[in-house]
């Protein structure tokens, strides 16, 4: 009987840091959230950059390495996209589509993703590897977890690795 | 009780339009399906592409930019490898070495997901982006579904990103 | 009942052959493991390259074609990184900033699944393909299995594609 009630649930490892996959996982995230899932996104790596404050290509972390990926991960305004990406061209045009199709925005998916309360985790280790700190995330970060913590709040449901 | 004689259920989101990615789904969709899986596919941006009726580089839909996204959207017949791509002759040379070594080849993988009932569906949001129409795909294609519906139907089962 | 004290688990289907994606495969396996999961590996088409014994770039089979694709196939050294790889530079600084942030590098990851009994699976189908003999494999190599019977193995649990 509990079981029955219990909440559905998706989870997803968003590791990617290219737009048309961050568009699928804000795309599945706000599509679940607003038939009553509980979503989780567990951000590692390239996917951390969606979370960062700063967008822009600023530095990611503390020190010359770090540096070196801050060059590449510059936030969701320069996610570059997957499968063709002509010097930034094609995110721009996927864009440009997405509005003449009345599609939401990636943006807007991220801003839509709050409002329905969707989990936003960090991943402590790629946290480490790329020297980022929880203060350079957006507030709505509600916790950086390790594996075994994401695993447990993954359980029972559906979980995707993006 | 019930549960027990439900039909064990695999469902993937094919996101890619690689070559060796799409090969991937079709080897695990018919595999599950011959020991008798309820197998969902449920295609998405560049994995759209392997449903097309038109094989080769013609427009995705209407209008410039379809146009330019058409480009790179050349069907099964061109679907780049995702890691080794040399002007398009990796393809070729996995083609040849499925064949010489007794592995059924793409097309023969789709055909066979057909056979075995296996359910195509493509994705609305997608289809806008990127100028779609159902008219566009093979008749296979059951049914046009948001996020939701393809939770639903995936709900229970294993379900794979890809 | 019964149900209730089966072991948790986690099976990985492991494609690419990219050094990020191998250290996401090996940091979430190990972290299962870690907390009592069962976890299952299923390596194919690039992945495989994890599990050769001879590290370098020397050729994946015997014949022509299976050289073409050694090539590029060179083991755990030279995994690429899928994001950014400048002439092999990436990995290196990746490798560089885990050591330096205390995050276990790559190889490590593969020594600590091994002792943590993690089941390493290689994939049939990909070793026709690319030429490949289960005496190419590291003896961790517990079998080489077909997508049915690693359906079976991951019922039940959480399954990722990677």
């Amino acid at each position: 009987m509990a079981e029955e009630t219990q909440k559905k649930k998706l989870s997803i490892i968003a590791f990617s840091g290219d737009f048309d996959k961050l568009t699928a996982v804000f795309t599945l995230a706000t599509g679940a959230a607003a038939v009553g899932y509980e979503v989780n996104l567990f951000f590692t790596f390239w996917g951390l950059d969606a979370l960062k404050i700063k967008q822009g290509r600023s530095p990611v972390g503390k020190g010359f390495l770090p540096k070196v990926f801050g060059i590449f991960m510059g936030g969701l305004r320069s996610a570059p996209v997957s499968r063709l990406n002509f010097f930034g061209a094609s995110p721009k045009i996927f864009r440009y589509m997405m509005r003449k199709n009345n599609v939401a925005p990636l943006e807007e998916l991220v801003e839509a993703a709050k409002v329905l309360g969707i989990n936003f985790y960090a991943c402590e280790m790629a946290m480490h590897i790329l020297g980022l700190q929880k203060s350079d995330f957006i507030p709505e970060v509600k916790d950086v977890l390790g594996v075994a913590t994401f695993l447990q709040l993954s359980e029972g449901g559906q979980t995707l690795f993006i």
